[in-house]
């Protein structure tokens, strides 16, 4: 007999971890449609055409490739498959993949957009919670079947998106109770600005992916890395006094502008921020934003404003990332539309949540009861009872078997119901229940709808 | 450049067809939770070994197989591969697949319950809704990537799961909008009982395969069947006699255990049906429940009470099924554990909601702003009433760029807003604000707060 198994890197999540993951991603949810972000689904499926390529050499090589049957038997030449058997007798299956599994939401959402251009009102705003996957190999914390949770609003270049996006952070961390989160917030600009002003003869790619590794090696280690590559020392001292951390206010965008002496890019990220600050406006945030000039976040992917987000007294990295793109589309055709958005990591946010208990009691949000029995005839008065329950919206169960009362308790302490309803013969006389909160131990006694009444207050 | 395209058989959910799908999901949820089935979530990866041979060999063929390079890289053997590559030079790539796509529900289900048989207090009453894939043809209708939505209660034989069943689906048709519906219900019994009775010298499969045919074939051509497999004529009206379709209560119940002579097999089924009259107890259902003895549903998998629901004047047959069987862990290896469940099909539902036009008013259940403006300095104003809006949970965007306020409303009706707030000068000297409805054309002038309470009712 098979011993049942998921496969490595993959996660069942059962009734207590579903229910907790459902608090993150329904707060996510709430946040991105009150800022007018609409749902977006793609299918698992893609065409490999449309992933390879995509995500570098590294990426295509965690790409899941698919085949069926039906693609084998149609596509393999007789004599080749002959030869085939020969070399590989019954396991083995060759065939070419057609197919492949969706890695990340943004190429199939580029896909969607290029593909539907023509009937979607720009700026087109979309949140997408869907499972990806990466045949990556398995360690702690990084799985092969993952969900991602983005949020992008395309064909506008207006800062005012970036607001939003900051407004959403504010909100969401906020509602999970994480109000000590920090928004890092830098502009690629300022990369830029940086080789150039200081006339570094490196790639804009290979610098941010230098300095990268800031958190790691910290700023002995890049300079470490960057005199490696023939960066002189005073350069990279030089350096180290633009890459400031700071609040992001009018007066510290001009002293920005002062220390990189003007540079254009540094002034057109200046500019950008400068629009950002108006846009944010003076309602104070409850999470921290921090311009922090460090930010790189590796990919070369990012033309203007680039996000992270931590959360303090956590020994998890980011919880989010993302940040405005000006040619996500052009891979499939499109030019010039300009994007941004951001990505919430589910898993590291359920991590911290877990760790610090900070989860909201949603036991006491969700009361359900449990229907107690001493016999049939009980039972069938539970129904009713259950049904005037479930009518006021509260999730209740008639337990469906013959069983002592102590173990229908036990049952229900097991599930996690909130309270008890033990039906015996007075009950059915008297039409009042016996009301326990399974909690607390407190034991009531009322009517079916003083009950109601007490379960929805 | 390449076309984007989505494969074939699979589907992009824009955010229309979203938020009408989430209609459909959202009430089978809510109805779900209220009968106190807890969510779970498998992944959509599954060891292949799992899911071979459960299928029956029609559904081996139909399964998706997964590889990575991953996998390869450590599987092959150098000099096959070099063989392979030889043959199939560069597109080719040989590997055996480990890993295969959850083909349905149900099978990781039971997966999950034997490998967590330790952790779970039965009864567990689960639901599950996700998306499975099959390597079908693609025709109208069929998808190879679609979801289903599953309510299961595993470990009990009581009669009240399914009682409890029948009124999730009076609850759920009731609140599509669907009374019309009818849930037909059968016993296994009673197939096997009329075998046995009329000593058909057939096995009960291919018997309830037969019957399975009547909506196409008919009465004819299910006889024509029988006939040609050498049942009398005589016996094939005798059958016929017992297919009858009624109401489920106790007096028809008494009525066909006369019918069918007390047979053994039978009274089985009545004494299930009795109990199941007993737990539903006298409380009228919105839909029609309906004993209909010819319900076979193919499958040679339930061993009690089978389901099945039709939408009259809908030209689309069933849009769930379910039913009762005893050995669906018995793949692997847990024996002796009940269960009863029934899957909703979300597309069928959405195909019947679209064309009759019957999906619930939500554009009025939730209200949507465009906040449009005529410059920089209106928008930036805009921004602090689109806050307001949000916190009371109104889905809001302040138009993004700067252009005509006719084209702002352009867009407004484009993405379905229902109100516009439009933002100029005097708006913002006197904090009146002109607020339009979209639908009707109304437009009133009112502080932000009043603007809420409008929304809001």
């Amino acid at each position: 007999m098979q011993k049942p198994s998921n496969p490595q890197g993959t996660r069942d999540f059962g009734p207590e971890v579903m229910r907790k993951r459902n608090i993150i991603l329904d707060i996510i949810k709430v946040v991105f449609k009150k800022y007018a972000f609409e749902p977006l689904e793609t299918p698992a499926i893609e065409n490999l055409s449309m992933l390879t390529g995509k995500y570098g050499d590294e990426g295509d090589k965690l790409l899941y490739k698919i085949r069926s049957n039906r693609e084998i038997v149609h596509e393999i030449d007789e004599e080749k498959a002959q030869k085939i058997n020969e070399l590989f007798p019954e396991r083995w299956i060759p065939g070419e993949s057609k197919l492949g599994l969706r890695y990340d939401l943004t190429v199939p959402f580029a896909r969607f957009v290029v593909q539907h251009r023509n009937e979607i009102s720009f700026p087109f705003r979309r949140y997408q919670i869907q499972p990806v996957w990466r045949a990556d190999r398995p360690q702690k914390g990084r799985f092969r079947e993952f969900t991602q949770c983005d949020a992008d609003c395309i064909g506008s270049s207006s800062l005012i998106h970036e607001a939003d996006l900051i407004h959403i952070y504010d909100e969401v961390f906020t509602k999970l109770g994480l109000s000590n989160a920090v928004v890092k917030l830098n502009h690629r600009k300022f990369l830029e600005a940086m080789v150039d002003e200081l006339s570094l003869d490196f790639p804009v790619a290979r610098f941010t992916s230098t300095l990268d590794k800031l958190d790691k090696v910290g700023k002995d280690g890049v300079i470490k890395e960057l005199m490696d590559a023939g960066v002189e020392k005073a350069k990279c001292f030089q350096l180290f006094e633009l890459i400031t951390v700071s609040d992001l206010n009018v007066d510290m965008l001009d002293q920005l502008a002062s220390s990189f002496n003007s540079n254009t890019l540094a002034m057109d990220a200046i500019e950008d921020l400068r629009k950002l600050v108006g846009f944010l406006g003076d309602s104070p945030l409850t999470i921290k934003l921090e311009l922090d000039l460090s930010l790189a976040r590796g990919l070369d992917y990012y033309t203007g404003c680039i996000f992270e987000a931590i959360i303090l007294d956590s020994d998890i990295g980011s919880v989010s990332g993302g940040g405005r793109y000006d040619n996500l589309t052009d891979i499939f055709g499109l030019k010039d539309v300009s994007g941004v958005g951001i990505s919430f990591g589910v898993d590291r946010l359920y991590e911290i949540l877990e760790t610090q208990n900070l989860w909201p009691d949603h036991k006491s949000a969700n009361q359900s009861v449990l229907i107690c029995h001493f016999d049939l005839e009980s039972q069938r008065y539970g129904i009713g009872v259950a049904q005037k329950l479930r009518q006021a919206g509260i999730s209740t169960l008639v337990y469906p078997d013959k069983k002592r009362i102590n173990k229908q308790l036990d049952f229900a302490n097991n599930k996690g119901f909130t309270h008890a309803i033990v039906i015996g013969q007075d009950e059915m006389e008297s039409a009042v229940l016996t009301l326990k909160n399974l909690s607390s131990g407190d034991q009531t006694k009322q009517g079916v709808e003083d009950c109601i009444s007490i379960l929805k207050s």
